[in-house]
This record gives structure tokens, C-alpha cells and sequence, in this order.
């Protein structure tokens, strides 16, 4: 006997959705089909996607597609956008949640994303809230040969209860499991302050929950400067305090490279090194530039939803795919119901 | 007749407190003795100040010694070293309430020197609640000559109203606009997203106020990447977010020179530009150093205290004290209550 195929994993792209669509979707989708063997869903505007691929020389039926008339804008309110059923992000929604396709990747509205997914994707049960986690390139660390780790929540909620906190920990630390094959997640609170007691109530409250949770690996509360330096595999904290964190540090490229300029002309023995200078400031602003890793996973929904960067290229859009198809053949959401069902006892 | 002499401007500085003490304070000492007339009030251990003064060559009586035969240890808890009463701090603090002193600088112990602080001098009336303001460099921003933007509540408090909120603005713009030179310094509210509508009912609401507020030149909200980017003269936040910001931000200078290093190693080619590289990172990072600024003014008090950071040396000290001797001449207690009186309509 052979063995049985793999399960089949097709990855529902939003061709419609980013700063730079739909080239760049078309070109992931193209590169995809040439070089994998992820199955792929491009929901969009055929008329524009069916000539592209077939330009790009991709075979007919290698990738799937799903017509949607109609668009989300990027910048539009998401209670607006919820109402754009014919749209890309919708069609996609309801083809994940049809079993059409077993994940979804968009760059398009944050906002809008998850309304979409909210609505048509049913939750993990017991998830109380979905989460947004940022993976993000920390210094490198001696336990975890990953250069990765996980921030969540950044902006999926700006009302957050400690259950939720405890919450966010489990499912980062099993998808960290997964992903980054950690055993065991080392998770940090984000706080004012290391000791136990400090923060408010929501924060001292929840340091208590995770405290307390069997089989996570808590290490307590972390500050802000641990984030960057990867203190730890998970870093757990409310909605807006994710999100100004991440928004920080996705500007710090864009901060050294003009500071960098600034430098350089300020002397004239720098002009010599300058074009290495400008070069090095580049690579390592590289290493901060999120939008080219592969997006970051909204956990709780019973399928892999990952919000790729707005400012995605191809590169980015690949990556994102890879990282849920990944986690489909991983089965990161069972591992998720798995570790919510036994950890907060 | 002659102009009246200038007011004295005596600043007490705590020469127990921070990670390099008494060295950096007592050496910080004696080059403003030698290069500047303002007062100077040291406490400390005379039997050790003493000495090392008239070592240094500081003539006798140009620095004025308060004996204080105790010191806040770093990591004490602060309310634990609230009963040091013969402490450097508890001592240097008393000193300005009763007037020997105009200003206070500590580089000790961030929890203690407020808790002292606010035993020993009164706020402003109305205030509701001091706040710990960081000074931050940014880039540079077309409007404002001066490259550096106020942050705060960086960690004075964990519990904030919308009112607290309001009065960090108003007390944020009048301290900029006498440091700072910019007329009406403007304001932003840190935030998940910058449309009115974002946040939680804290920052809703305080963003009415803000808006509300008579001569304040409000810009509404700003996010993570906008505190770097220097879209505002002074960001307004609750305390919890405002230390995570700050401790990241300080993180940034490390986490470069770190990542610069890995980036150089890894590549043949660089290795000859290696000291160039090196020494334009070191350099970019040195404009992260916040350890090298003045240091964060505790704003709310009839007096004014700085806290300097805990790893200043000497010259972070000098620049401490300079920046407390111009705010006591350019009376920015007085311009604060100003402010309050007329802003919060």
C-alpha cells in the first residue's frame, strides 16, 4: 500500500488587497505555482488576474480563481467595508470557511480583515477574542535558534480583560510551538515594571492567570526594552499597547537609515565610507523592515488567517502564503484548541 | 541704577544616586563649579564629597555640601525607601521644599526620588498628578530647530483619567515652549490609529478634551511610528504605555550596534569596511543614548526636579543640572501654572 496523499492545502490569496495589488499577488501566485506545490485560490477580478497568470506562464488550473466584482479600499472604515459582500476579502472569508481553501492571506484593510474573517469564520471554541500577533525579528537568542518572536495582541482589541491576556498567551505559545519548533514558548508580560506586583489591575490580574497556567512557560512580566532584545519566544500585552509597539518598531528602519544620512554629512570623513555606510545602515535597516516577512497570524479562528504588511511585495506575499500553508500541514489550529482546552484550568 | 541681579539658581544635586555615584555626580560637580555660576548644593557623604572636591580643585565654599548620612539603594522598593528620612534623596528633596534649593536632579532611584518628591514639595495648585515627561530625540523636523520631542507619562503612574491626560498636555506644551523655544509646541495624543474614533474610553475621552482645550495646538492622534518620526512636539500617553515606549526606545541604540556587528560578520566584503561601519553605528546609536541627554523632568511639582537616567556619567549630569538651572530661571513652574489655570476651561 502507498501512502495516503498528503492533505490537500490550498491557500486563499486576496489579489485585490495591499498597496501594491494586484501585481503583487499575481507575481506570489505566479512563483507559488512554479516553484511549490501549495494549492492556490486568487480571489479577485478574473479579468484582470486569468491574462496575468496566463502571461506569466503559469498553466491553466495550476492556480484557482474566484471572481469578486468589487474591492475593499485600504484605507476605509471597517464597519463600512463589512457591508461590501461581493468584495475580495469577503468571497475569500466565505471560501476558507467553505473549505474551499484552508487558509487566507490578505495585505489588504487590518480592519477590515477581521470583520470579514469575524463574520464568516467560526472561532476556536472557548476563544473569547481573536488576536493579531506581529512575528518580529529579535537579537538572536541562545535557546531558540528562530530569529523570530511573537507580539500579540497589536490592534485586533482596544478592550482587553485578563481571561484574555491568559488567553493570547496559549495561543501564542502554541503557535510559536509549531512554528518556530520550540517545544515550550517561553512567554512575557508586557508591564511597567519586572516584579509581580506592578502595572494596574488588568495587568496584575492577569500576571496571577499566567502565573498560574499549567504548561506555559511564564517568565513574568518583560519591559519594552526586552521586546527588541527577544527576552522571550512570546510577548503578551493588551491591544493598544501592541500596536503602538509595533508601529515603533516597523519606524525604526526608517529612522536609522535618515539618521545614518544625517551622520554622513555632518563629516567629511565620512563621505570616504559613505557609500558603505549608507550600504551597512541599509542591510540592518533590512532586518527591521517587517514588511518583507510573512505577515502576521490572526489567532483564534478555526482556520489560519495571516494579515500580510500593507506595503507587501511579492516577496512578502510568498513568504505569508508559505507561513499558512505551513501552518495548515501543522495543524497550528488544533494545536491551539488543544493547549486553550487544557491550559486555563 | 543698576539692573537687579539675576535670581540665585542653586540646584541640589543628589551625589548618592545612580549607577556611577558619587564619582559622576561629584566630578559632574566640579566642571560646572569651574565653568558655569550656578549654584550648587551637593548632599551626600561630606566625609567622601569633601575631599574630592578640594582634590578637584574647586574652591572652598563654590559648592555648598548638605551631609546626609544615608542612601536610597537602586532596586529599593519605593515605598520602603520612603522611610529612609536621612537619605541623600529624602535630604536633597527637603532642601528644595524649603527653599535652600530651586531645583532638584537624582540620578537614583526613579520610584524613590518621585515618593520623596512628593512628600517633601508641593504640587502646582490643581494639579492632579505629576508626570514623568522623557526628553527624546527624533528626526529632524522642519518647524522646530530643537531635535529633541517630550514623551509623557513615561511611569509616574499606572491608573490615568482623560483629566490626568489633559493636564500631561498642558503641562507637557508649557514646559517645551520654554525649553524648547517653540512658541506653541504641538501636541499629540498616542493612540491605536489616528481618527478621533480610536482607543479605548480613555483615549476617546481624552481626546475631546484635548481637543476642547483653549491654546493648545492639538494635532489628535498619533501613532507608534509617529513618536521616532518626530510628528509632534510633545506625545501624550497614560504611564504604562509611555515607560514601554521609552524602554524600547533606549533599547534601539544596543539593538543596532548588536545587529550591526551580526551583519558585518556575516559577509566577507564588509570586513574592510569594518571600523568604518562600526564607528557610523556606534555613532547613530550614540544619538539613541538617552543615558547621554539631560533627563526626564517630573513635571507638577512648585519646583523643579529632574530625574536623570540611572547609567549617567558625569556629563549627562552637567546637562541634568543645566537643564533645571534654565528652567528655574525661565520660571517654568510659574509658566505650568499658567497653563493649567487657563487651559483646562
Amino acid at each position: 500500500m502507498s501512502a495516503p496523499p498528503s492533505p490537500v492545502r490550498t491557500v486563499a490569496l486576496d489579489a485585490m488587497g495591499g498597496d501594491h495589488a494586484p501585481e503583487a499577488p499575481l507575481r506570489a501566485a505566479a512563483a507559488l505555482a512554479r516553484d511549490t506545490d501549495i494549492g492556490l485560490l486568487l480571489v479577485g477580478d478574473t479579468a484582470r488576474l486569468a491574462p496575468a497568470l496566463a502571461r506569466a506562464g503559469v498553466p491553466p488550473g495550476r492556480v484557482e480563481l474566484l471572481h469578486a466584482p468589487d474591492a475593499v479600499p485600504m484605507a476605509e472604515a471597517p464597519q463600512q467595508a463589512l457591508h461590501r459582500d461581493g468584495s475580495s476579502l469577503a468571497l475569500a472569508a466565505r471560501a476558507v470557511a467553505d473549505g474551499r481553501a484552508q487558509a487566507l492571506v490578505s495585505a489588504g484593510n487590518t480592519g477590515a480583515l477581521l470583520l470579514h474573517a469575524v463574520r464568516a469564520i467560526p472561532r476556536i471554541p472557548g476563544v473569547r477574542r481573536t488576536a493579531l500577533a506581529a512575528v518580529y525579528p529579535t537579537l538572536p537568542r541562545p535557546h531558540n535558534p528562530d530569529p523570530f518572536a511573537l507580539l500579540l495582541d497589536v490592534g485586533a482589541n482596544v478592550h482587553n480583560t485578563p481571561e484574555d491576556l491568559l488567553q493570547f498567551a496559549l495561543m501564542g505559545s502554541a503557535y510559536a510551538a509549531r512554528i518556530s519548533k520550540v517545544a515550550r514558548p517561553s512567554v512575557g508580560l508586557l508591564n511597567i515594571g519586572e516584579e509581580p506586583g506592578r502595572g494596574d489591575e488588568l495587568l496584575r490580574t492577569a500576571h496571577g492567570l499566567l502565573a498560574a497556567a499549567p504548561g506555559l512557560d511564564f517568565r513574568g512580566n518583560v519591559e519594552g526594552r526586552d521586546v527588541a532584545l527577544g527576552a522571550v519566544d512570546v510577548v503578551v500585552c493588551p491591544g493598544i499597547l501592541g500596536n503602538v509597539v509595533l508601529k515603533l518598531l516597523e519606524s525604526m528602519g526608517d529612522v536609522m537609515t535618515q539618521i545614518g544620512d544625517g551622520v554622513y554629512r555632518q563629516r567629511l570623513r565620512w563621505r570616504a565610507g559613505r557609500f558603505l555606510l549608507r550600504d551597512g545602515l541599509a542591510r540592518v535597516s533590512n532586518l527591521l523592515d517587517y514588511a518583507s516577512y510573512g505577515g502576521a497570524p490572526i489567532l483564534g479562528f478555526e482556520r489560519i488567517v495571516i494579515k500580510a504588511h500593507g506595503r507587501s511585495q511579492a516577496r512578502a506575499l510568498e513568504n505569508a502564503v508559505k507561513v499558512a500553508a505551513k501552518a495548515v500541514r501543522d495543524d497550528v489550529c488544533g494545536a491551539i484548541a488543544e493547549r486553550l482546552a487544557n491550559g486555563s484550568a
